[in-house]
């Protein structure tokens, strides 16, 4: 389903002859629910038909994983009417998707939901060769490959991974997620440096995650020019508000608003 | 003093030349920090310069008024450094600005400083017919003058006025300030619709913001084209969150980024 913005249906049709073509022998059954091709000014449809579409997946115990279609603006529009409404068939699915979505699974990470993960939406395979991406999702989703995972991702210590403007618009909220201990892993799209920083600053001073493990720094991509010259780049903008809030800086992370953007599953890394 | 961005040496200069006028007899003595002129990257001078500066002005038992030059971005990134560097001199002191020096006057009036103010800076001389808004500020920080006052600013139920942006970064923080029961006054300026939205469904989502006593919307000025169209005007997107999140929707502010922006002074009335 699609909690924020609408596909076009060719997006299914495509996605699912890339899974047709990877598994010719045990093709999943991909289902694409209608509800993500409306479309209400912003939005895949209403915020109600949209949290109808969540849960008619989520809590029906058939169904393996909620694969999100794409992000945009709008699943946190629909997590207070969405989570209280989960089902124990809810708990024991996978949830995939990046971006926007981070609002639900931040949320559904919060209920203690053990499959939520950070990764690729069917929505890239429009990018320059996003099959690759949608190829990913899908070996992770169908075998739990672990080549498709971002490569510090560990059973040892858990993960977590954000949008930082996603993120940075959960803090306060009952969707803010406890991290405590957890690498955090961060990325972002199309936001000026300036955002970006203030973003970090926003997230480094809440005194909750400070406690998380530390930080690494996905890809911050097509950073609009700011004006003028901000002089750090997004890596000097994140060393200096880990240093300032006293969390650790563990370098870069292998995701981002791209075709290589890896699979974080949330908590500790288990393949079952 | 500015905590963010820099001004030009002339906003000084027409800035002094319109207080001598409005006040033949009685000029105020303006004094502007030579940090206001600095420049470092985004800023206004480096960190550490723009809370010297602050504290300089703040802690300086002569001076009446700290007046912040201007917005930007990066007060809040010298709140931490300055909030608890304050001594008496600066607790009973006017502090007046808008936009992004909301983030100091977050902190000064969770501090329990009296005189936080948001309204109209030099900076706005800059604005056709400009003039009126510096006049404004300045028949406020020298009389008191009640005509500055957005007309529905009481003695008996306290405001608040912030741009909604900046306050969404605040959210969690330290510099989250405590509006219960207040009338909370927001506007904002050059925000997609879907941003503001985003901003508003923060902020309502926040279990502490919900218990204001209402929030009134400021203008929101230079709102770029949604695509697709968002389908809701600001009126409409803030009436949907005061609705969702029980707070009441209590009709139009007289401020924003505009020369028209009306005085608020946090907390209730009081012209002594």
């Amino acid at each position: 389903m699609a909690p924020a913005s609408r596909i076009e249906p060719v997006i299914a049709e495509r996605v699912t002859e890339i899974a047709r073509a990877l598994y010719p022998d045990r093709p999943p059954e991909l289902r694409f629910h209608s509800q993500c091709h409306l479309s209400s000014g912003h939005f895949a449809g209403e915020d109600d038909i949209r949290a109808r579409a969540f849960l008619e997946i989520a809590n029906d115990p058939e169904i393996d994983a909620l694969w999100f279609a794409r992000g945009g603006y709008g699943s946190g529009r629909i997590a207070e009417r969405v989570l209280p409404a989960l089902t124990a068939a809810a708990r024991g699915k996978t949830y995939l998707g990046y971006s926007d979505a981070g609002a639900l699974l931040a949320g559904l990470y919060k209920q203690g939901v053990g499959g939520v993960v950070h990764g690729p939406m069917p929505a890239d395979v429009n990018r320059a060769g996003g099959e690759a991406a949608v190829k990913r999702a899908l070996a992770f989703l169908v075998d739990r490959a672990p080549e498709t995972l971002e490569p510090t991702v560990a059973s040892t210590v858990p993960s977590a991974a954000f949008n930082i403007t996603v993120l940075s618009h959960l803090m306060g909220t009952s969707l803010q997620p406890d991290l405590t201990g957890h690498v955090l892993m961060l990325e972002d799209v199309s936001e000026y440096m300036y955002r970006i920083d203030r973003e970090l600053l926003h997230i480094t001073s809440v005194p909750a995650m400070r406690r998380v493990a530390g930080i690494r720094l996905g890809r911050c991509s097509a950073i609009p020019p700011n004006e003028p010259a901000f002089g750090q780049t997004e890596v000097e903008v994140v060393q200096h508000w880990c240093l300032r809030s006293g969390i650790p800086y563990l370098g870069r992370a292998d995701i981002g608003h791209d075709i290589d953007n890896k699979i974080v599953p949330f908590g500790r890394w288990s393949p079952t």
